[in-house]
């Protein structure tokens, strides 16, 4: 998506060899015109795909995927906490992810009633960069007995792996703008 | 709004004296056409407005913010995070909200570069309780030297102050549902 492309190089900061910031546009402060020609790509990407519902993760996913949601007829949106469950546990799928990049592990959780057997599941976000996100949404949805339609990232830092990893498990996975390395601050797009 | 007692009264759940749920169509999951439905009721309230930031808070602040921007001709959206800031703190506004509830102080920060001194900024939020987070976002603006225009939230929960607290300051307070008390887990409505 070159729009995408340009938006980040244009607003985006990178730093060393792997660190991306989008938060002028994708996280903290909001686009919300460019957030709506993002889901209407995502629609392109996935046109054949029957969707009866889009999760993703607080915090920068939300806006996505609710503006996401416009090209897909709205579906519900729902989205999954980074918290341990901690009450009435069993109402809650929940996933712990072994963190590559963190010491400590970390919980994403969802209430049950949101998703049932049989729902058809598009995972958004907003980046894809070791997958441990997107592996934990994965999980939720095996456990409620309902399926993955395909992944969409914005963002993807192919570099870190995530989204092959999550090819290899047999899944479709859109990123809008592919990253393939981070030199010295400077981002370099896969060419497609 | 009709609407949203409605919605509040069939799709919600009160419990005890004072918790209400609304996670089927506000927090977890989103009704994308009724938060749309929501920013226009906000528009219409704060119609003689000018506001050319939207203010919210991760994480059920996000879609009600982003659908509300389309309401008033698309201003940028920025949430604050529920986070004290660790690195380069002169890069952040932040607040430490004592909590009448719990006994951790709970901080809320924002980047800098997303408030400017004489923005017109509308906060908008889901759950209007005790008001420790609209106090928390007041002051941010404030130490931007920006203009809060209005508060709107969704639900009201009179009976915990936050809106009276907030009014006594002299800000406009728009909430589209007032909860006057819950009584054994029933809800009754302010009437207007």
């Amino acid at each position: 998506m070159e729009a995408l492309k340009n938006k980040i190089l244009a607003e985006g900061q990178a730093f060393g060899s792997d660190i991306l910031e989008a938060n002028s546009f994708l996280n903290q402060q909001i686009d919300a015109p460019f957030m709506y020609e993002i889901g209407d790509e995502f629609k392109q990407r996935f046109q054949d795909k029957e969707v009866n519902k889009i999760l993703t993760i607080e915090a920068s996913g939300i806006a996505i995927a609710v503006c996401t949601a416009k090209s897909f007829g709205y579906p519900p949106v729902v989205f999954a906490k980074k918290a341990a469950p901690n009450e009435s546990e069993d109402a809650f799928y929940s996933y712990i992810a072994k963190s590559l990049k963190r010491t400590t592990d970390s919980y994403v959780k969802l209430a049950k009633k949101f998703l049932s057997e049989g729902d058809q599941v598009l995972i958004i976000d907003d980046l894809l960069a070791y997958g441990g996100t997107a592996l934990a949404l994965c999980d939720i949805v095996k456990q409620a007995g309902a399926h993955v339609v395909g992944i969409g990232a914005v963002i993807e830092k192919e570099f870190q792996g995530g989204g092959a990893r999550l090819r290899e498990d047999g899944h479709m996975v859109e990123s809008l703008a592919v990253i393939e390395k981070i030199e010295d601050g400077k981002i370099i797009f896969k060419s497609n």
